[in-house]
């Protein structure tokens, strides 16, 4: 397992973490500059963010700056309720793999969908069984054209309380069955991220990343389960904040030969969002160093 | 599957739902009263509600209402940090068996536990696996009275959100492969609880019912996952109002045979325990016939 006390060389920020500094959103361009100045080696950005300040500026940024992309945030949202919103689906889909591809991300993170609507207050039907199958079609149907640009796509099961709004596959396992169905040849095409949130909970996590292998493990990404947890979005907790035996999991990931980057994915509208900038980035650091 | 539709005898009331009436604690004595009016024909107490009145006087009251106790709420909570704590936790354990005994209840059900302190805000340890091990341990140090005292032990898989602090057993495969390991004949003394709030989202949901089969499937909960959930804890809807397809899962219920009471049970801070109690049952029957 590598050794994180003595720098931060293999830390990425989510930049969702610091989108926010004493309440006010914060644009990518500024973000982009605290990160090169903190030698924070590596950034995920968000769609959003960068089509706020310009895709250009960004890449200009990145490379300037010689930063690596740890991931891309995010495509997914495959399911809808007609065949016009699957398309639309597929199409933004596919220019999400594009932009990821012209920031030289290391992966696009798939966040799947799930009842459509419901994210907005009201489901439009409650078969999450069709929505998994939406989701199913969905990734397939993306593959050939991730495949095709050399951009890995991957599925990012998050907790099951999302299971209802943002994502229907919930479990490492219901992910990597994915991946065997459409990259069964494990090329790396298709694989997974790892967000110790999601999944530390799991009984059977490490023998489902020990079933994922290096191939798979696309991303990895840290932050830390509160209690109590307050608000079951914007409540995530700082690296050795929470309960979640963060060391104990990336040895599991490492064990098979992961040696990407660890990604602090923190929303928090109360605490983190609410202070400056420069000193939740300063905190990652160090919890990086300490606890992760 | 049954027909719910024509009246109520198949539903039974766990007193959390009318715990508050609004938002005022209410006695077990006026709920029971309340709900043998209304003709339900079960509930489902809770310890601290029976010993707030007073155990020989609530089986007074059940006998002479001649209502039926779908279960009794609750035993387990079976981790600690040392041998005094796992102790205590294995004697309120055989009394939690022995008042359900006495009260005549369906079966005892158990909410396993989780990281010790970790309820109270200051988890002692983050191992799960150890708290998993304690569990393991426990429900076989308590299957012993249970059988003896002929009370089955029901294993309710909470929601993986409460991993931290309320349960680790956290998917209905978990606690049936505790059952495998404790009743491999499968006599029924161990069983579980299949709460629909809890275990909706699982990919798995329909083959681990399946597994459990009649003689393991000893209770059956119902309320509803809303969108968006306000609160981790108490914020749980009413059935018809979420997303959960509560009559699909009720079916895949009653194909193993089950032929049990659906036990309405709701934690609802802000809504359900803000109104009157006979509002809530009668809604709670007409649900029960529309919407389960």
């Amino acid at each position: 397992m590598r050794d994180f006390s003595q720098d931060h060389r293999w830390l990425s920020i989510n930049t969702a973490t610091v989108r926010k500094s004493l309440g006010q959103e914060q644009p990518l361009t500024g973000i982009i500059e605290a990160c090169a100045r903190l030698q924070i080696p590596a950034i995920s950005p968000w769609r959003d963010q960068v089509a706020a300040s310009g895709l250009p500026t960004i890449r200009q940024q990145v490379k300037t700056h010689g930063l690596k992309l740890s991931g891309y945030c995010r495509g997914g949202m495959f399911t809808a309720t007609d065949g016009a919103g699957l398309s639309a689906a597929h199409d933004d889909n596919r220019r999400a793999v594009d932009e990821a591809c012209e920031l030289g991300a290391a992966c696009l993170v798939l966040v799947v969908g799930a009842l459509p609507g419901a994210l907005a207050g009201k489901a439009a039907h409650k078969d999450i069984a069709l929505s998994r199958q939406q989701v199913h079609d969905g990734i397939g149907e993306l593959l050939g054209h991730a495949r095709a640009s050399g951009m890995p796509l991957a599925i990012e099961p998050l907790h099951p309380m999302y299971a209802a709004d943002r994502a229907c596959v919930n479990t490492l396992e219901h992910a990597l069955d994915l991946c065997d169905t459409f990259d069964p040849e494990q090329t790396g095409a298709l694989g997974v991220a790892v967000d110790v949130y999601h999944v530390w909970w799991d009984p059977k996590l490490q023998a489902q990343i020990a079933r994922a292998g290096a191939k798979r493990l696309l991303a990895f990404h840290v932050c830390d389960w509160l209690t109590p947890t307050t608000d079951l979005l914007n409540d995530r907790g700082m690296m050795g904040d929470g309960v979640i035996d963060i060391p104990r999991i990336r040895g599991w990931v490492e064990d098979q030969g992961f040696t990407g980057f660890s990604e602090v994915e923190i929303f928090s509208t109360a605490n983190w969002w609410q202070r400056e900038r420069d000193e939740v980035l300063n905190t990652c650091i160090e919890r990086h160093r300490s606890a992760v």
